[in-house]
């Protein structure tokens, strides 16, 4: 295959080696295909092409293909392989990856799906199955290289050589004792400049940083990305080893993560992206809207509690918008430096303080600032000192407390162990309105006689 | 040292060595230690301690150390470690995080810092600072291990350990022809399970996945995650091959990148985490409060211009904020599935009409429930059809030309090649403001007779 072929000369070369039935030119177009690129090649093809394209590919190659499609593109493509062929292929799947899919299917499906598998396979697949979604027992994969402790550097490297098909990272080796339990880790390079006759217990690091198989998702991203592996051991309670968790996971993970954190603050709706249907994303989306439009209705009977002081003072109204608005804005800006600071650091309860100290100034900078100016425009628009005093002295207030409101809140829940980014719209913002549209009219009506 | 220790029992233990002069034992402690446990450490110790603590360190320690903490520190321990040592930590750092420290820096400061380097690493890092920031160019290191195409696996093999200290990752080699362009890459699977005296250009890989140096870091995270790859080359135009870009960069990046996201979305500021003072965080929170208190003046003064109308109909007041939030919300919604959904696809244009189509049924779905829900609630709440009608037809028009400003605007953004999450708070929530107070409000004028 030349080098140059952009990925549409590659479908047109695909397309016509299947209409001939040049098996041969097909494979050699596949060989220098990475596995997402042939998923796109698949996804690409005309449909009545696929079942032949399939027919063409390895066991090996439908397994990688599987991996970079979706849920349904993955049952798809079992489906057509028939049970024979199809079970091979889950025989070779990774088992997070196997465990991902099946995480989406009812009993009965699950029960046809693992039928003629490989008994220790769905053993393994099940038993993982068994951890909490998002835990690193439920992303860890068992391919990987161990080696006991009493093996000498010569013994690791051939056992190295021996696992190298089966293994996807081989920066490290994770040592075990007697029991399984995890001692010791040495890095490929230490085998690299090693004595072969050296023991592996002499030159394994000994401070092992592990994952434990019920540590959050997010947790184990941190600590990969604070280390700079590829890859983290995964023990049980007894530290025995279990799996290992590779970096290209964790890297799906930090994505995944950020688009909760996002979906979360913007109210947005769980997963939708460019290929959820319309009901489905209207769905997803509609009881954010639904809880914003009851809040709203709230924000509204709050409103008509000062119906008489509105009714003096229209004016009163083209200010509401604003003070709603601004409130609830510095909230959300606070609220989204805590949810993603959260991410890299962890908090003591001494930075917590320092944290809190902090918004609160910053609340107090912003709210004089806006005040000021605010106090000079209602001033020289409506032409009246007492507006501008209720106006530039509310906005004072609510910056202030919707500032601490957007700090607080978030902290507790992490406190509580909830995931902060929940706090999102409808908490702080409910909060906000409700205390920004009191503290304004409250201010007004206690200035009524002045401002008429 | 032992195992079971703590992170405060081994602070415990390195003040305790240092107050004694033990530097044996302190050595023995950081031995087991990863760079960023010893940065940590660092960080935690009084900092009466620190310059000895520096002092019983190796220089690769510190080197390794350095990269761990922030800019700010970074120079703090040159300055404590002198110009002679200080020099043999710069050359020793990597290019790319030593590019990322001088960044920072005014002239006068890096000058004084590079002017005792080694020339050749100051060459290499200033031809770094070329690359504009954010690309390839500019987080690529020099550390990789490169064979010429004529090698046989065993000449890999011995070059690989030759050089197993100076390479980050070990998982491929990069093969370049005689004008060191990038010919194709192995990977060291294929060298382990090579016969020794193949020739590598009979073994390698010629479809290489890399980027140029050009190429936005975002694309970068793009391709590792897509391909699972833990490096990826970077070329020159002419395919010369000149650095390799590590999946531990990578994973910072992918972090930076979202919250670059949720600081736009959400308006929050640039780069404020829990460290930033007061006085600077609420310096980059302002210019977004100011502007959306003028857009807040702004709907204001719309407000205003209907004035006759609302001093009319006092109860249209109620129903503002909910029009107005619920609008900007449903704008926020598809301004996050877009930004987002940027972050893993391209799209085509066939793509885009696809994506356009999919929110206009989603704001028309929602536009019907909401509208709907709201004239039932106005209807009971005021006893008034026609306020009923108003308020729900306004609500139904409203939100359907929110969700189709959310979508739009950032997809033109992007077409544009400007980031499509600036278009966050203040573009979107002015543009929804505007429109939703004008439709609200114009529905309410048309209908003031039987308002009334």
């Amino acid at each position: 295959m030349s080098l140059a072929m952009t990925e549409n000369e590659i479908t047109l070369a695909l397309i016509q080696s299947l209409k001939e039935g040049k098996k041969m030119l097909f494979q050699d177009i596949m060989e220098e295909l990475q596995p997402y690129d042939m998923a796109q090649q698949y996804l690409h093809i005309p449909s009545k092409h696929r079942n032949k394209f399939l027919l063409y590919c390895t066991i090996e190659q439908i397994t990688e293909m599987m991996q970079e499609l979706d849920t349904d593109e993955q049952l798809n493509v079992l489906q057509k392989l028939g049970i024979e062929k199809s079970t091979k292929v889950l025989d070779l799947m990774e088992n997070d990856d196997l465990a991902s899919l099946i995480a989406d299917l009812d009993a009965e499906e699950i029960e046809e799906l693992l039928s003629e598998m490989n008994q220790e396979e769905v053993d393994i697949v099940q038993s993982l199955m068994n951890y909490e979604p998002e835990t690193a027992g439920r992303i860890m994969t068992n391919r990987y290289v161990w080696i006991p402790k009493h093996y000498t550097i010569r013994e690791a490297v051939d056992k190295l050589k021996h696992f190298a098909e089966l293994a996807e990272y081989l920066n490290y080796l994770y040592v075990i004792d007697e029991q399984k339990k995890l001692v010791g880790v040495v890095s490929y390079k230490d085998l690299l400049l090693g004595d072969l006759y050296d023991k592996v217990e002499d030159v394994m690091y000994t401070r092992v940083v592990k994952a434990d198989v019920h540590t959050d998702q997010e947790e184990v991203a941190k600590l990969i990305s604070r280390y700079d592996f590829v890859s983290i051991p995964v023990i049980e309670a007894d530290n025995k080893l279990v799996g290992v968790i590779t970096v290209d996971d964790i890297i799906d993970i930090v994505i995944q993560e950020a688009n909760e954190d996002i979906e979360k603050l913007s109210a947005s709706g769980k997963a939708i992206d460019f290929n959820t249907k319309s009901m489905v994303a209207a769905y997803r989306r509609l009881p954010w809207l639904i809880l914003l439009l009851f809040i709203g209705i709230l924000s509204g009977s709050i409103i008509s509690g000062f119906e008489d002081t509105l009714q003096t003072v229209v004016a009163l109204a083209f200010f509401m918008p604003m003070i709603a608005g601004m409130t609830g804005n510095t909230g959300t800006q606070s609220l989204a430096v805590v949810v993603r600071g959260l991410v890299s650091h962890d908090l003591n309860s001494k930075q917590v303080v320092k944290l809190v100290f902090r918004e609160l100034w910053v609340g107090i900078i912003i709210g004089v600032i806006c005040g000021v100016l605010i106090f000079f425009i209602a001033y020289v628009w409506r032409d009246s000192v007492t507006l501008g005093l209720v106006v530039g002295s509310s906005l004072f207030l609510t910056l202030i407390i919707g500032t601490l409101a957007g700090t607080i809140i978030p902290l507790i829940l992490y406190r509580l162990k909830i995931d902060p980014a929940v706090a999102s719209g409808p908490l702080i913002t409910t909060i906000n309105d409700i205390l920004s549209l009191l503290i304004y009219f409250g201010i007004a009506t206690m200035f009524i006689s002045r401002l008429m």
